[in-house]
């Protein structure tokens, strides 16, 4: 019955039954998302997706966030090009129970399908984007951790059913059409690990975001898939994974709101890494005090929960997007630079000496014992002495969100890169506003 | 090394190392499936689809086949929507070994790709078909049983591969765009087995297309995917198979063709169905000359392999696509009727009484000691006499192919239904034509 009971609940979900820390967490969700998408957009994974796909686009209806020469396309190119760009740099959201970066496909599919549409007021594309959201992490915790550990992209292949529903939402589905489309989203299984650290990690998201869209547009014109797609013993969780509570983890939907867990990331790169840079950033400002200096330093040990490892164990990553993929560039740029923001990834800080003779004194060391958001960090200078620091809860942990200060500061950083500074202004005062929004096309046009 | 080993030997392959019979299997399949697309463009599952989707259709390019409103789409929306009309009377054809219908995911998006990309010759053509399906066939060998036994529709898994060499050898990548390509097609695991028996089905088939053609774009303008994408520990082979022979079926590149040993179907339904069908046709012209009549059965009993039961065992089928999946359906047509065409999977042909009173007296049991296309039909009439029929291997086997005749017959029953007589002979005569066309697109520009 989980097709059902994820579809009946998603259409008869309704504004004025969200909590509101569920909408400031869906506003946000949706803000922190716009100024990726506005980040990602000069990406080179971005503008190549651009430069092959645009001879099939259609109609243009849709924005291309953070693109004043090719505004628009149709909404299905939109929402691929601009889920690419919201995940290109590792910087959108992340709910912390899965690792799955849950606006991205939801969002560039009910944006580019809203505009298309035309007239979505704000609380009608909140809802959209929560119901979307809810279904997607609920599913993704019913196949959590195996589903992962065995190759899957956790983010894209549940993201394509949350763009379903959020899109299906939109298009006002019933609940049979609503269990089709949720059922034509979930065959279309997209994302491999193996992709990681290549511009299909960031396709995957797009591309989740496009099946979806795509799911919804066809069921909503009465194409038939399965009406438990989800159970079915051929159907998605049981091919996907070994582990099963999907069931169980329905039993919650509309009682633990998932978005409300939603962590933004202070950093560009796998969340993972942060506890390290956060860690190594406090220490960069303590070492001066200190009476020591950088080039002082002899070895470093960072002791982080195995996943750290799994995910981001590149020893000598080559350009920016491999350093994304490496505990030990974190570290470096953490320790030399004290930031670590879009422009402590870029190649050349990546391939600059002193910062790989810092990252090669790296060394990191799995320990059970730790959380996911923890590390423990020995600095060793040439004297002997040493410097420690334990980071209990990285910044951007649910324990320690990041600020409404710190979001718009994180969303004008990418944003003035692409747009200027006050076209990033003008943006984030627009993003701010989606709750009011009488037509979100109104409201993104300006973008 | 499988990744580089697909692309190598594809970019590498030439139109006058392919041996002659399989340059002639690559026409005939060619053929088979231009028939099955036009069959198959007036299913209500192809119409909904242009219907949902062509608010987003890009520039006209690409022929819509069998579609005299809407003649064209842009490649990607043509691959689709082709893709969908050609597998969705499951009347295309069947590589026996892994029960992949290998055409349909591969023409249908290089079909799409040539006529955008303008002048490709028959030869050319070919070549890359040939390509993309020994590509598809040797991924799909390479899993199998487990990937299809879980729940995988291994047509469209691996189609989406296949079809991403085809287009990448018209696009002319080199070995390592081509890895790309491979690569992001890979990642797009598209197919669900639970989805038989509704228009998802077939959607695989064209969204397969769409997967590949899109992978070999944007791998053609430089676009990254992984390098090792089959055969990398979290890569394609290993996360959606326990069982991976894929290395040793590489082996075989070049020496041993998949596309010789491809079938067509003499049924529009699963090809596991088709001994009881050519057992039931068979015992239908014998009930007269043997003095009885259809309404004296008392029962029927068709032993089968075990396959034929998981696949179609669908008792009570209430439509003309749950039919395909009705053992029973196939038996009682082939009594009442002595004939099992498009005309007989008609919704009033599945609901009229006659046939549903033959339909439940058949009983199918599963006998490992059988092959996969053979069946022994016993015939109980009410007085107590029986006839039998032994099937050895079904029309349509490697050992009883369909002849250019019974091919021709098959193109035209189907497409006459679609193009009427006139039109149908000229489709034919046309796609016959596509070893020596000068340019695809003007051979297709008028069927």
């Amino acid at each position: 019955m989980a097709t059902e009971r994820v579809a009946s609940w998603a259409v008869n979900l309704t504004y004025s039954s969200l909590p509101p820390e569920v909408v400031q967490a869906a506003v946000q969700s949706f803000y922190n998302w716009v100024g990726c998408a506005i980040g990602g957009a000069t990406h080179p994974a971005t503008t190549t997706a651009l430069d092959a796909l645009s001879p099939f686009f259609g109609k243009s209806t849709s924005t291309l966030l953070g693109n004043k020469a090719t505004r628009q396309a149709d909404a299905s190119h939109a929402a691929l090009l601009n889920g690419i760009a919201s995940h290109v740099h590792d910087y959108d959201d992340t709910h912390l129970a899965t690792i799955i970066h849950p606006t991205g496909p939801v969002a560039s599919a009910l944006l580019a399908q809203s505009e298309a549409v035309g007239g979505v007021k704000g609380d009608e594309f909140l809802t959209a984007l929560v119901a979307g959201i809810e279904a997607e992490c609920k599913l993704g915790l019913g196949v959590w951790p195996d589903h992962y550990d065995v190759g899957w992209h956790i983010t894209s292949t549940v993201g394509s059913i949350g763009a379903a529903v959020a899109v299906g939402k939109l298009l006002r589905l019933q609940t049979t059409p609503m269990q089709h489309a949720i059922s034509i989203a979930a065959t279309q299984v997209t994302g491999l690990r193996d992709m990681f650290g290549s511009d299909t990690k960031s396709f995957h998201v797009g591309r989740a975001a496009q099946n979806g869209l795509l799911a919804a547009v066809l069921a909503s014109k009465g194409y038939t898939g399965s009406l438990q797609a989800i159970e079915a013993k051929r159907g998605w969780s049981n091919v996907v994974s070994t582990v099963n509570t999907v069931d169980k983890q329905l039993s919650t939907l509309g009682s633990v709101w998932e978005i409300a867990a939603n962590a933004f990331k202070p950093y560009p790169c796998g969340i993972v890494v942060h506890p390290v840079i956060d860690g190594s950033i406090q220490l960069h400002r303590e070492i001066a005090p200190a009476g020591k200096n950088v080039k002082d330093i002899k070895s470093v040990v960072a002791r982080v929960h195995p996943l750290v490892l799994e995910l981001t164990g590149k020893k000598t990553p080559q350009d920016g997007l491999q350093a994304k993929f490496s505990v030990y560039h974190g570290g470096a740029i953490g320790l030399v630079l004290g930031k670590a923001g879009p422009a402590q990834y870029t190649d050349e800080v990546v391939l600059n000496s002193e910062i790989i003779s810092i990252r090669d004194k790296i060394t990191a060391i799995a320990d059970e014992k730790l959380g996911a958001d923890e590390t423990e960090i020995t600095v060793v200078f040439a004297d002997g002495s040493e410097l420690k620091k334990h980071i209990v809860h990285a910044v951007g942990s649910v324990q320690v969100p990041m600020t409404t200060a710190q979001l718009e500061e994180k969303f004008l950083d990418q944003a003035s890169l692409v747009l200027g500074t006050e076209g990033a202004q003008t943006a984030s005062k627009l993003a701010w506003g989606i709750q009011t929004s009488r037509a979100v096309e109104t409201l993104v046009k300006d973008i």
